[in-house]
C-alpha cells in the first residue's frame, strides 16, 4: 500500500465512522439516537483508532493535514510529500462521508433539522465568534499534536538493537487523547481539529443530493482550516524550541 | 483445546456477554434497563475481548464466519477447515443465546413487548430497506475485516528470532474496532457483522419456550448473514489489491 | 508485602472504589447521583484494576475466594494457603467497606432509601428467584473464571530466557473482562460474583450504626457466596477437562 | 525539556482538559451540557493520560504537589527538587485554567449560575462537613498515590539488561487509577486529590474578570491543599512500612 492510498483508506475510515457516529446520535430512528456526548466522543477517538491502525505502518497514518504541516514545519516530514498526503487525507475524507451518507440515508430522509444534517458531515459553533472558535480549533489542535511531538514507542529492541514496535496497540494513545479534546476542548465548535475532516465533507454536504439541507455553513468553513494549521504550527514551533 | 471447541467456546461467551447486554438494557426490571447504546457497545466490544481471550490461543479467535471466510478467500486460512469453524461458531452462537435465556428468563416473562425480546436474539433494522441494510452490514464488516486484515502484533522477537505476541493485551485492537462500529455503524440495523451471532439466536428465538414471543424477522434474516460474508469478501480482496 | 497483606490492601481498595461507586450513583447529594449504569460498572471494572495493581506482584491478587478455590481445585494453587488468603480477602473487604461508610457517611444520613442505603455494601436481586438468581451469579462467576485461566501474558523473554511481564499494563485484562460481565451479565443480580465482596459487606452494613437502615437481606446471602464457588469450580473443571 | 517546564506543561494540559471538560458540562449552550458523571470522569482520566504521555519522560510526569511530597516523604524523590516541582505545577495549573477560561468565555457569560462557573476551576463539597471532606480527599490521594507507589513497568530489558519501558502505553495504568476515583470516590468533593489542580485555579478565579462570578469559596480552600498532601504522606508511609 503506497502512502497516497494508505492516507485514503485511513481518513476514509476515519471519517466512516466519525461521521458515522454523528449520524447515529442525531438522526431520526437511529438506534443511538440521543446517546449522548460520551457516545460521540467515543466513537470519534475509536474512529482514529480504526485509521491508524489500518494506515499506520504504510504512511504513519497522518489522517489529518494539521499533522502533516506540523510535521513538516517540525523538520520530521519532508515538505515535497505534502501534497501527496493532503490529496490523501481529502479524497479520504470525502470518500468516508460518501458512505455515511450512503448507509444513513433513510435516516437523514427521516429527519427534518438539516442542522442535524450537516452535522454529520462538518462542524459549526456552538456560540459564533470568529476569534474564540478560532481559538477553540487552535487549542483542541495544539493538545493533539504536541502530544503526536512527544508519543514515545516502546524502548523495546530486538538482537540487532532496532527499536521495535508494539503493532497495533500503538494506536491507544493517539485515540486516548483524541477522546480527551473531544470530551474537554469538543464543547465550543465540535472539534473539527482536522482540515480535511470538515472540508472534505462539508464539500459533499454541497453535492450530494441531500433532502431538506441546509446551507452549507461557508462563513464559518474557514476556520477548522486555518485553526488547525495554527494550533499544529505552534505545537511544531514550542516542540522545536524545547528540543 | 482443539480448534472447534475453541470456536464453540469463544463464540459461546461472545453471545452470551452479547445477548446479555442486550438483555439488561432492554428487559423489564433488570438493572441495566435503558441504561443506553454506550453500555450496548461497550458490552458487545468487550464480549468479543472475552471470546478473543479464551479462544485466540488456540483457534485464532474467528468467532465469526464472515471472519473465516474472509481469511480463506485471501489465502490466510484453509477452506477445508472453514466448515468445521462455521459448525463451532454456530454451535457456539446457539449456546451462549441459550444461556442468555436461561439467565434472564424472569426478565423475559416481565417483559411485554415481543421486538425486545427478540432483540436479545437477533437484529432487526431501524427502518426496513433491502439495499441500504445490505450495505450497512456491508460496511460494517467491511471495517471490521479491514482491520482484522491489517492489525499488526508487537514486533517483539525473542533469543531465537520468533516473534513472540502480548498475551491477552492483543485481544485489545478487536475489541476496540468492534466498539467503533457499534458506536458508529450500528445506527442503523444494530450491526449483526456475523452470520452465526445472528441466525444462531434466531434459530434459538424460534426454538426455546419464550413467553409472548413475537415472529423470528425471517424476512430480514438473509441481510445479517449475506450482508458481513460480502462484506468480509470486498475487505479480503482489497487486501489483495493492495498486497 | 505478605500474600496476607496484598489480599488485605487489594480487596481493600477494590471494596474501597467498588462501594464507592454505588454509593456515588445511588446516595442523596453524591455528585454522581443517578448517572446510571455505565458509571457503576466501569466502576467496578477500574476498582479491580487498581487492586489488580497493588496485589498482583505480591499475591497474585486473587481478592476474591472463588478465584482462590478455582485455582486450588484446578492445582494451580495450594490448598495449605487458602485459609490465608481467604481470611484476606475477607478481611479486606470489610475495610473496604468501612471505609466508604466513613466517607460517604453524610450521604448515608441524607438517603431515604434503606435499599439504597443497602446496595452500596451487598447485592440484592431484581426479581428473588433462588435457582435463577444462583444461575446468574454462577454463570457471572465462570466467565471470570474461565478468563483467569485463559489469560496469558507477554510472551517476551529476558536474556536468560525467563518470561517476564508487561507490569501494571497487565491488570488491564482482567478488569476488562469484569467490566464486559457487569455491563452483560450484572442486570439479574448485581453481579456478586465473589464471596468476600458480598459477605463481608454485608456484615460491616449490620456492625456499622448505619442510620435508617433496612434488614441485612440474610435470606439472600447466601446465594452471592455459594454461587460464585461453583461457578469457579465449574471453570476449573472445565479448564481440566480442556487441557 | 527541563523537569520544570515539563510540570508547567504537563499539568497545563491537565487543567486545560480537566477543567474543559468540567466546562463543557456545565456550561450553557456547551455542546457536551449535561452529559453526566462518565463524561467528567473519562476526561480527567485522559486529561492526566495527556499530560503524563508529554511531561513522563522529561519529570516523571508529578503535576500534582502531593505525589511530589509523597515521593520525597518515601526517598525516591530529591526534597530539594520539591520546590522546584511545585513551582511548575502550580504555574501550569494557573495557565491551563486561563486557557479555559479563554476558549470557554462566551459559554461563561452565556451561564447565570456562578457555582458552575466556579466548578470549572476548583472543587466544593456536595455537603460541607470540615471532617468527612477531608477524609474524602486524604482516601482519593490515598488511592492514586498508593498505586503510583507499586505501579510496576514492564519487565523488559535489552540486551545490556537495562529495563525498558512500553512508552506513551505506560500512562495508561495512572490514567486509570484516576477514573476509578473520580467514579468511586468523587461523589462527595469533587476529588481534587491535587492542591495545584484545585488552589490553582482558584487563585485564577480569583484574578480573572468573570462576569457575574460568585465568592472564591475560600473558607474550603485549604481542604483540597492538606488533605491530598496527607493522603500521599499516609500512602508514603504506609509503602515504607511494607517494604
Amino acid at each position: 500500500m503506497t502512502p497516497f492510498i494508505a492516507e485514503i483508506l485511513g481518513t476514509g475510515l476515519l471519517i466512516l465512522l466519525g461521521g458515522g457516529v454523528v449520524a447515529n446520535v442525531s438522526l431520526n430512528k437511529a438506534i443511538g439516537q440521543n446517546s449522548g456526548w460520551i457516545v460521540i466522543t467515543t466513537g470519534w477517538a475509536l474512529a482514529v483508532f480504526v485509521g491508524v491502525v489500518v494506515a499506520g505502518p504504510y504512511s504513519g497514518a497522518h489522517l489529518n493535514p494539521a499533522v502533516t504541516i506540523a510535521l513538516a514545519i517540525a523538520g520530521k516530514f519532508q515538505w515535497a510529500d505534502v501534497p501527496t498526503y493532503l490529496g490523501g487525507e481529502f479524497l479520504g475524507a470525502m470518500l468516508g462521508s460518501t458512505l455515511v451518507y450512503m448507509m444513513y440515508k433513510d435516516h437523514f430522509d427521516a429527519t427534518e433539522d438539516g442542522g442535524a444534517k450537516r452535522a454529520v458531515f462538518c462542524t459549526a459553533p456552538a456560540i459564533p465568534n470568529v476569534t474564540r472558535n478560532l481559538i477553540s480549533e487552535i487549542l483542541g489542535t495544539f493538545v493533539l499534536i504536541i502530544c503526536v511531538f512527544y508519543f514515545t514507542g516502546a524502548e523495546i529492541s530486538d538482537a540487532s538493537g532496532t527499536k521495535v514496535g508494539l503493532g497495533s496497540i500503538g494506536a491507544i494513545p493517539v485515540s486516548f487523547v483524541v477522546w480527551a479534546i473531544g470530551l474537554s476542548l469538543g464543547g465550543t465548535t465540535g472539534y473539527a481539529i482536522n482540515p480535511a475532516r470538515d472540508l472534505g465533507p462539508r464539500i459533499m454536504h454541497a453535492i450530494l443530493p441531500i433532502k431538506g439541507k441546509t446551507d452549507g455553513g461557508w462563513g464559518y468553513a474557514w476556520i477548522p482550516v486555518v485553526g488547525p494549521i495554527i494550533g499544529g504550527a505552534i505545537a511544531a514551533y514550542l516542540f522545536l524550541a524545547l528540543s
